[in-house]
């Protein structure tokens, strides 16, 4: 249904106001948040006016009930402040030129107490305590201060404020963007469409990313940082990630994961995921420095900038660990790579190898050591992946 | 436990500052309200500091779920007007210059719509949801707004702003000022003292007496009106009146129970209190009057200007109607006086009588009348009444 009427706002041909809200006490960006910024990004680039909103007005207030301390009210300098950390950050993804960036205290801080009974009566206690956190902690007796109520209005209201045609949010957000369509339509408005998109997992991959959590990749975070926390992943989460983030055609990743059912080393898709993370955020370059500075981390005395690159082409989908060291120049001939792998010699982006007729597929890049001198950063290209 | 904190406030010595909360929009007061203004009054002779709260602020908002279109937000004038109104009709109970006027509006007009967040915040949903009226309400799956919630909240933290010491209220209006008394306790206050005062029923002596449902005596109303209104009184609710609202001693409100249970008219007492309404919120002049035109309305064509007042003295509780018909002139002997109560010509209060021993109650007074001419007001009265 909303699908639908989105399809009959777009055919007004008039560029759609999409607000999507943040919180302006988190001001570093992680991957969580890009899966929204991607979504934002599209319809930017379909000629679409994105509304970065800073849910500031709250943050103003800090947590009124005094339970938790670690939340004083914010100044007006400390959210200005994050303002230019997130526009920043913002346009690693987004187009600064075409993103607005918008405090919802621009309407709140001037509208007086009455304002708020008027949101207030909007909205009944039934079906506030409908929201899944509400009513778990109704029913298991936890208390709820009745300013978390006023909390969704104020949201909702944003979207009256800027009369969004458009929201979107995680979905854990659905009941919050839900009652901005409401305010919207008791407000006289056309109603937001709202569209969620999926909670991407932290480092854990069990609880939400988050940085109060400390499970999160930002954005800003150093090159080794994001390459290091990709490759941390487990196996069954990088594939939840590369859904989510990368910008690879999903018939690939489905390649990937079928291949490594089949054998391949997972690490070696982990590998491509965490150079993509840091090319985006970063450069290209970043992106093999950081690759090398992963494999110096467990091979000491190496400068990265020592690790010469050699492409090597095959025809085939992958190619026998051997076969490619020897290839590659790094032993004189097959059989001294068994060896070699035998002896505990070999290590592929830091990780000692135990058979040599393993596999390294198509499309991926590695760093290889053999023994304590010979080294590269070897890349195994097809004509196809090229 | 409130009772002892009371005495501890009033052993400060200072005056304390009691408070009691009226409503915007209804400037008639009425009999309920007046049990409420004799207990102020009785601390305003101690020498404590009477406020008498409108609740202008909320009044100014409306109902904003504008379900209830008969309540579209007041003006300001409006309740300046009611203001003007409630000080005139205060003035027949209270001190006038010892009685302050106070409108909540002139702390909450000027607060940012951040500081309802803040006062949400003191309360939770739990307990606001213990409440009566709400948790009938929750449980029967009848819409609570969240504004509603808000409003307990506004009335309590006029305590607050008031710094009361102590809070006077209806017996059905105790949640909310035990919320005054927590949130002075949240905002580093002095709890007040919380005073509540039995509901009086209207008219129809089920339904508390309110101007919405008609079923109101206003003490600004005609002595006419006054008194009219407190004969249609019930015979069970005219002793409900007499304990909530008479000045006579309880010892002789209870004797002249006991003297109905015995026989006497229980009409003759629900003259007295008609008569001491009256009295009390316009003259002794205009008692004697609207008595005398109680009567006339059931018995056209008599001026009340023309019934010659009558003072009987006698020396027990009570005399039977022949007699007193005799002593005061009306008929010639008491066998005149059983016929005539025989035809059916002899009135009391307008009500026509059938028996001629019916006692009449020494200090009641009464409009008799015998055929079509002759008519008086009789006072019966012992030198012990006088």
């Amino acid at each position: 249904m909303l699908e639908s009427e989105l399809v009959d706002r777009i055919r007004t041909g008039r560029p759609l106001c999409v607000k999507a809200g943040f919180d302006p006490t988190a001001p570093d960006l992680h991957l969580g948040h890009v899966v929204l910024l991607e979504k934002m990004r599209q319809f930017q680039q379909l000629g679409h006016q994105v509304v970065f909103l800073i849910g500031d007005f709250t943050g103003r207030i800090g947590d009124p009930s005094g339970k938790n301390a670690t939340r004083p009210p914010m100044t007006i300098e400390e959210i200005k402040a994050n303002a230019v950390t997130y526009r920043k950050q913002v346009s690693k993804v987004l187009d600064p030129d075409k993103t607005v960036v918008r405090f919802n205290s621009e309407w709140f801080a001037g509208e007086n107490s009455a304002m708020m009974i008027q949101l207030a009566s909007q909205y009944t206690v039934a079906r506030m305590l409908e929201r899944d956190d509400f009513k778990k902690r109704f029913a298991n007796q936890q208390s709820i201060a009745i300013h978390e109520f006023l909390y969704p209005l104020v949201q909702g209201y944003d979207s009256v404020a800027l009369e969004a045609d458009v929201e979107l949010g995680g979905t854990d957000q659905k009941f919050n963007l839900l009652i901005g369509r409401e305010l919207q339509r008791q407000y006289g408005q056309p109603q937001q469409i709202v569209i969620t998109v999926p909670i991407l997992e932290g480092l854990d991959g069990v609880q939400k990313m988050s940085k109060s959590l400390g499970n999160y990749i930002g954005i800003d975070e150093p090159p080794s940082e994001i390459f290091g926390k990709v490759m941390s992943l487990s196996d069954e989460l990088m594939w939840r990630y590369f859904e989510l983030l990368s910008a690879r055609p999903m018939m690939e990743i489905q390649r990937f994961r079928q291949q490594a059912t089949e054998g391949a080393n997972p690490r070696d898709f982990k590998v491509l995921l965490a150079k993509e993370m840091v090319e985006r955020f970063h450069s290209t370059n970043d992106a093999e420095r950081a690759h090398a500075q992963f494999v110096a981390r467990f091979q000491q005395g190496i400068d990265p900038d020592d690790i010469e690159q050699k492409d090597i082409f095959i025809q085939q989908s992958g190619i026998a660990l051997a076969n490619l060291l020897k290839d590659a120049g790094l032993v004189a001939s097959t059989s001294d790579a068994h060896r070699m792998v035998e002896q505990g010699a070999v290590r592929i982006d830091g990780e000692r190898i135990s058979d040599s007729r393993q596999e390294v597929v198509a499309g991926t890049s590695h760093v290889i050591r053999v023994g304590k001198r010979r080294i590269a950063r070897i890349s195994v290209l097809t004509h196809s992946t090229q």
